[in-house]
């Protein structure tokens, strides 16, 4: 019998961002999060654990991990070995459909697929549940992307209820995230650069005191599809994220000059009357949310802005899910 | 005997500033601000007071103003008028010798000109306190734009004791402040816009609570020359005026790409050794700030940049001043 099994898994967009840890060591988050699963950003991951392996490898787009960027693999890897007692060594194969200089935060679909393929690999059988927690602990918004559709990551206190819940299945709403790639000028800032140090900003605090209301907001507005409210709701939350970045210390920057040319066309596509509405995460592209039927003029509007080097069309989809076909 | 007069006055950048009025119908301020004058930023303002005028005229850069323009002007010459017991009516002529394109604030210079020029016309001996009184009353910043050099607007309680006051003479500290001209591709949204909306932003009350602290610091390293203390706190204050615009309701967003391609060229001299800090208005330009001995490299990076239209390097200078020389 093999243990062996491969995932797919979608990237997501927040619409409440996760910004700040409480605890950084189990990534328990300081708010609530609500997300749409991208159906066009996956990662396709294949898990094996074996007695012919003599080391425990893992490979990312055909590159072979070293050092530290193997290590938070291999601590879900190890979580996964103690539960179901296996010791053998493992081998991972992971590869993402979209480009790695689009910039889009892989870690949510990469620790999400890496949790429910490591769990089958082993013949662990965990419910959606415990498989969210796991690929928590890996990265934060992972825990979202196992979710189909729309999902709210509830900060939970501790590590057994800190997990992602269903608000709404994919076909509730035909909405579209179309991610603005921007030039990349900027030299690479983590969004856990941004964790460490979003409690320095002085406006932090507010932002605790303020962001339930406009969850609840939000989604009422996503549930009653408000398209208007949801829109205006969901700017208002990217450019907080940002606010609190650039306010802490060390003040940190993730927009470039592409992000700024993006955010102008979506303002004078809505002075137009096309209602189209941003949102950022920690990085400079801008995901630019649509209704369904406006997909086409938005993506026209987009692709003409020097800065943009290509565009990439979601719409919601399931969230993490086993595949027959592995990588290896 | 006649009853003219024509002063010159600079312009000047807000190290810390001015954002949010107590008391919109006199200007008076949420807390103090200090500036440096600007050498190569002058409104030159002739103003005469004569029974030959059957109407009020003003022109500015060669245009007559009419209706809501003109309201502003005349309300500084109705309180001279009554001061001085002039019933007569009076034409202003005033220019700037900076481009209208720099998209530089010449309200500042403007009614700080304005002030001393139809005082001196109407013969009226005021001190400088009350001429920044009245230069106040037209724009909040030109309050600062009469004193020589650094100056300190202290809020004041009430219309007789909000006016500036000077923190170091224009020798003090040979600094310099390339503005950069960026592409003018937003509408020209308006910093009174901005004031109206401040205290929407849920972090107004934040900033507010610690800008005393950093008023204090910014004094001190400006006054010992610390100029990396006075760097940082110089950037901390400007993008806090910006996080309070975008915040506010509805937001306002005053930056362009060329901004970001700015901010990003000052930190990039920064990591080469290079000691330049940003300041920012209510617009799209950005003020790069440095000592005299690297206003040359400076200057040479910023110009490049593609989305610089051209840079105009200012010295601290006098503040407003007569001049024998009429516009008419």
């Amino acid at each position: 019998m093999k243990y062996k099994a491969t995932a797919v898994s979608p990237a997501n967009i927040a619409f409440i961002k996760f910004w700040g840890k409480k605890n950084p060591k189990i990534n328990l988050p300081f708010n609530n999060s609500i997300s749409m699963n991208l159906s066009k950003c996956l990662t396709f991951t294949s898990v094996e654990f074996s007695p012919r392996f003599r080391s425990d490898r893992v490979y990312v787009d055909g590159k072979r991990l070293e050092g530290d960027e193997i290590f938070r693999v291999l601590s879900i890897i190890d979580i996964v070995r103690e539960k179901s007692n296996i010791s053998w060594c493992v081998k991972v194969v992971s590869k993402n459909n979209f480009p790695s200089s689009a910039g889009i935060a892989s870690s949510a679909s990469a620790f999400s697929a890496l949790a429910l393929a490591a769990c089958s690999a082993a013949k662990l059988k965990l419910s959606q549940k415990e498989i969210s927690i796991l690929a928590r602990l890996g990265s934060g918004s992972a825990s979202r992307s196992v979710i189909d559709g729309f999902a709210e990551w509830v900060k939970g206190k501790n590590n057994s209820n800190s997990y992602a819940v269903q608000i709404a299945t994919q076909g509730h709403w035909d909405l579209r995230d179309i991610v603005a790639v921007v030039e990349k000028e900027r030299k690479k800032k983590s969004s856990t650069e941004g964790h460490a140090v979003a409690l320095t900003s002085p406006f932090f605090k507010i932002r605790q005191k303020i962001i339930y209301q406009r969850i609840r907001n939000l989604k009422k507005a996503l549930l009653t599809k408000n398209f208007k409210k949801f829109g205006e709701l969901l700017e208002e939350e990217a450019i907080e994220l940002h606010i609190i970045a650039m306010t802490s210390k060390p003040p940190i920057f993730y927009w470039n000059k592409g992000t700024i040319a993006v955010i102008d066309k979506v303002m004078e596509l809505r002075e137009k009357g096309v209602l189209a509405y941003f949102t950022i995460d920690a990085g400079p592209n801008v995901h630019v949310i649509c209704k369904a039927n406006d997909t086409k003029r938005v993506k026209q509007n987009l692709v003409r802005i020097p800065n943009v080097l290509f565009t990439i069309v979601n719409n919601a989809c399931e969230g993490t899910r086993l595949i027959k076909k592995h990588l290896f």
